[in-house]
């Protein structure tokens, strides 16, 4: 059994401690939160402290902490002889005090309150100075998930930017739609399937052969539509922008 | 059972035909293509013809055809006694001369070669102008799927916009994540469950609800960093118009 402490008890922090109490590979001997005891059912039973000298023996901590608190905290924690390790997508191992133990447990996905996620799907990037800690986190990622890699503070940084492109920024185009469907008085629910397909289809096809549309096409009439429908409307100059690239896109390969 | 004819095997007509197939209230009674015939399993034993003044009987003429051939072949139709609808999103019922009975039939999804579509999922947008064929393209679109909507031409265009900007220019950020990932060696796949539960979690969440990431909580530490990391990249602007429009759009409502 690896024995966890999580600190932190946000999106994050409580997805993987519910996710830990599940696991027969870990016990999840504490949590650690600043304000408020957890809520959550399955953590109830949990001991709780919000006092950082108070934590308990064990061979993880997993800082689930926002990304400016982790120097801080990370550094409170100097006397534990567990393996200290983050959770964030863009914070450098090396943000975790020399002195300890450190390593990095950066779960790839994106958690929301209330949403309950399959951990085996989730890909786990790992990183550790020593080769046992490594093994370690190693063994931590598979007691939750099918994929544990093993990745640089550098290249997690660049995956990062590749996440937040592919989750937030996309997000924001399902808000632009979003906002023009209601507008217009229709069912954004209508594209669900749409979208849906359109992220499941990545599985089969890469992202440039997946690509349809009239832009694709050069299909200036629908284009010249669009651009016309969206003449009141904010979003206008980011449907040409989208446009245009893909446009330059498939022209270059004609 | 409804006799319907199928005319054109592009993504839209191929997908349609098959699922027809499978149908126990459709009788696919002919498939029309200008050039090969259909070579998929499914469609080998139904009568195929290129002639459109070989046309068979039927009750409903599905036309399957690229948006700028709609006129021209439904004007070639005008001997019919069926009902003719077309499947496009953008082009307007009225571009089907008005001695036919005339209708639209979109389905809402896009088709890629070779991969299965539930079509119980896919909703389907009717149109038609006498009551009693309007009906006919219920049943016909009850025969395939669990959602059928009537929308009138206008209101068609819009949805097609809104699926413009959820499919062809969400699937093209994938395309700028996965490029810049494979720039820096590393798996675009390790994004697909992340990308997949981004699409999922609008089943829960309201794209504004499900907004996560740097821009929202203006994190300007990790935004500089990515932007550094673009520095060379034809997409810096485009982080910079993304993450600007979300900052706005949540700076807003702070």
């Amino acid at each position: 059994m690896i024995r966890v402490v999580v600190l932190g008890l946000g999106n994050v922090g409580t997805h993987l401690s519910t996710a830990f109490v599940k696991s027969d590979l870990v016990q999840l001997v504490q949590v650690y939160n600043r304000s408020a005891r957890p809520v959550e059912d399955a953590l109830y039973r949990i001991p709780f402290t919000n006092k950082l000298h108070d934590l308990a023996d064990a061979d993880v901590y997993l800082l689930c902490i926002s990304d400016d608190q982790i120097h801080e905290v990370a550094t409170q924690l100097s006397k534990v002889d567990g393996l200290i390790a983050h959770t964030s997508g863009t914070v450098a191992m090396e943000q975790i005090p020399r002195r300890s133990r450190r390593g990095v447990f950066y779960p790839l996905q994106s958690f929301s309150k209330g949403i309950d996620i399959d951990f085996s799907k989730v890909p786990v990037c790992i990183e550790a100075e020593e080769d046992d800690d490594l093994k370690l986190l190693s063994q931590l990622g598979n007691s939750l998930s099918d994929q544990v890699v093993a990745i640089s503070s550098e290249q997690r940084k660049k995956l990062h930017l590749g996440a937040v492109i592919s989750n937030n920024f996309v997000n924001y185009l399902y808000q632009v739609a979003a906002a023009y469907l209601e507008e217009n008085e229709l069912d954004f629910q209508l594209l669900q399937p749409l979208i849906e397909e359109t992220a499941r289809k990545l599985n089969d096809l890469s992202p440039l052969e997946a690509q349809t549309g009239p832009a694709k096409r050069n299909d200036q009439q629908t284009i010249k539509n669009h651009l016309h429908l969206l003449s009141d409307s904010p979003h206008q100059h980011l449907y040409e922008l989208m446009t245009d690239a893909i446009r330059t896109t498939y022209g270059k390969k004609l």
